[in-house]
């Protein structure tokens, strides 16, 4: 199956944050590829991965990076698509990052996610593809309904140790 | 035509935000529709026109608020469609907000865009609605172009200026 | 007994902060209920205990949250009780809860102590219970007193570890 | 009828934070003193000002201070009654003021609302009464209502400007 | 002459900043171009303009722009020439634009100065320029005694107000 | 010998950054006193200990405190002395402490010194006090050379290791 | 009378805050002198005023600072005397220079006050003096009377407008 | 061959970063000189290294420092020659560095890079260098692509693993 979803890392040190994405969009079951390409140091790739990403399928792309973190900036220079947005904590707790993400001037916004939340990228992303995808959203669903478990199980386990 | 974009203004405070999306969804033709309604204080009417939005086929909410900005993710919470958060410049120069609106847990993504930013958060839901639709895509390309050309235009005037 | 004061929790990861708060109540004597809900992700869970808590006589709720920190303001979205938001430190030193707890619109306050401060948490809704009743009041004082005592044992040592 | 709020304010400079209180203690019908008293520069004031409240039936003190704020902070240590701080805008949007009242160590909180929201400080002391008092209650649901009817308004108005 | 210095502006906005830098290079008499590009909106007319830039001999670029502030970094990918980065203050103070340009990842740094700084930006590229041209030192050091005189001259006056 | 500078800690918690100031004033041999005792919790001790200080021939007193730091300011209520504050990082990197003893409003400053910095209170006091004693100036000196030759020794055993 | 405070101001847009420290000393009758020279651009003026200041018997510095504000550490680097720093606000709020003043190295603190304080650099310039000097003392102890007692009247003042 | 570029470390504590910096120059083949020199502690050997330096021929300077790091701005106030400056990290996540050595006033600029960024501190240096030294381009230029190789290889690495 073709890829609706590129994500990619600004860096392979960013990799934990990409499998936190990789592992909601597999519960997703959105089919996605994954790609490190820098946007200073392989511009070109990046380049290149956008523009044939957009004409091969893709509907979302998922960049991760920190610092100046300009990854989601530059895919959103060469693709119509929505770009996520997930700023990575490598200095100043991510602090950085995060403005380098969402402070995007007109009209070229990137959709910004919390620092360091590949998990909650993915289902951002998801929740695109989910618009005109019954299945995504239904796994979407199913995904928040066993969170929804979790948390009562976890609220039940809380009582019985206070009792 | 039914909308297939909700905006929800936190407080009337907001209407200059909400006017620079509304100018650029005017621009892509993409129908939508606008209220008022606060996350703490009309809580049920947020809850109402989420649920009953998603049902009558918003496909993309945008939530305007500034402060503790919790109106994203009170609508995340009733609709499994992506949600756009603008943060607004209140207090603290805006900073508040940009975390309160960024910073959500998982499984519930609020896509953040930069502060005061009514334009890229209509842009974002714009190309969302674009994934499915050709008309709205055209219309985001052409406003890009004729801000490349606007960029020509100053470009040329500095030279002029300048000579 | 019936509980006088409601604590929720956003997360089971925020248990620490949550013990030290009960730690306090104990000591207090003000009975006190337990809950782990979160306000995006078991939004109507929230509602449910704050409504039916409010009716039953809870007189104080105690939020504790960390990132976006919702919690507090869903909470005061749902009763007229005070509300004291504990914001937690998860990401950005907890600078992102502590204003998403603080700064919030009129009029729908949110009491916030310090970061990870389940203890002042549970002291603030102590001396609101205690307007009204006069064990914990006292109660308050012994502790109060307590700690001074254990201020003056830290002196004493210091000065006979100096001479 | 005896005051049962003391509003202290640390300095002339911050009396439109204040009046935003006296506003809503007027509507909430709670009645209150106020007093001009610095934390540093008229100590022994303060100092008078809370012991004597305390014993004259003062139930929640209000503490407007901005900089150091270290108003709120003073007052708690003189009280048992809950102390509600205003942290006012002078310096830095008022982030240095927000920190210096949050941010108290045990066992001594003090209960901080927004940057500047007199109002909110209001509020909250008002919900402190209104657990044993019918009327204030009832006011602040008025107050609420009223609120809720605003934004009401305000979302019709947009739709007729719309349209 | 053919120009040693390329200014890139973002936007127009800017322009009040670069008209800083361009004061400067006038009193260096360094020969510079100027232009308006943006990092994401027309990022191709910055490649262009960069890499032909290098081929005709520019040897410092200084890249204006806030918010997310990706221009000096773009820049960077395309030439292996140094690039002087000005932050410029539009929303946060400049904190955005300022870490967004200085907090590069290796090995792709961007000189960068002060938030609002067209002059400093003008003198680290005259600095750099004038390691091998005489005049251009020689017009620094002319331009820093004036400055120092300046300084004196303002000495003088406030003693005599003084006196 | 009567101490000439005392030493006030908030909390047991912060002596590693007592101890630093006491390794300091042993050094520059100005008698010093050390006390244990909160802004808040404590808060008749501190007065005292002020009050019968001042009166007792100190000179200058160094507050040690984190968090909301309102230690510094409250002993600067007491005295006409100068009052050393030293900011201790607890929470928030200790830019919570560091505003809450700089920020402090007309006619009672704090000489803030750097985050954890000890040592530098010390200094700061050591300098104050040796105005006046020569003693004390010439051992400033001596602490400063040797701090020099330390450099010295640093820089010459950098070099070997790179030759 | 020879000048026994020593006021350096890095830049003659400074001045306003000079004015406030010039105002409060006059009311100490504290003789001193003031000067404009920058850390960085008349870096020799600066060491030679130092230099000779202490020579001559100036007692305390106050140095007057804006963005990266080294003046204060490059005056602390040719003397032993205090040296005071008032950060002033030029950029971020101040932040900038508050930092750059306070966060100085072991050995060479900087007594840092409050941003654009220099009434309260002067105050506590004046403490130090009156440490040796009963008139210093007295004009502050004169000084913080008549701050009481304006505090006082605005206190009444408040009073009889509200009833 | 005489060294073209002199790194100056603030302590001794900052030693890891300028191995950074040195692995760099190492690999670019461009000779350096490096010292241990302390702005406030050690100002008169600063003075003499960088006026002997500029006599001899350094062409970039470069300064590593932390907290107030005003190292870079007392560089630049005894040479005409551009400075880089790299903050490091010590408290605060690195932000007092970073804006004590990027904020510096006019006409003396200081060029920073991203904080405990030696390596890009080394690049920098190097692309100006690089503008007459063809070799040194040319290691810069191998060094990049073998950077975007080590990005190629990353990338395959993942794919490889995902299936």
């Amino acid at each position: 199956m073709n890829p609706k979803i590129m994500i990619i890392l600004g860096s392979s040190s960013d990799i934990k944050i990409a499998e936190k994405a990789i592992d909601v969009l597999e519960k997703l079951q959105v089919p996605y590829s994954l790609h490190i390409a820098s946007a200073h140091r392989t511009h070109e790739k990046v380049k290149n991965l956008v523009i044939q990403g957009t004409n091969e399928g893709i509907e979302v792309f998922i960049a991760i990076a920190g610092l100046t973190a300009h990854l989601g900036g530059v895919i959103a220079s060469y693709t119509h698509r929505p770009v996520v947005g997930v700023p990575v904590k490598a200095k100043l707790g991510g602090i950085d990052a995060s403005f380098a993400t969402a402070q995007m001037p007109y009209p070229a916004p990137v959709a910004t996610v919390g620092i360091d939340r590949g998990d909650n990228g993915a289902i951002l992303a998801g929740q695109i593809i989910g618009i005109n995808d019954y299945n995504v959203r239904k796994n979407i669903s199913n995904l928040r309904n066993s969170y929804v478990e979790k948390v009562d199980i976890d609220d039940k386990k809380i009582h019985s140790k206070l009792n």
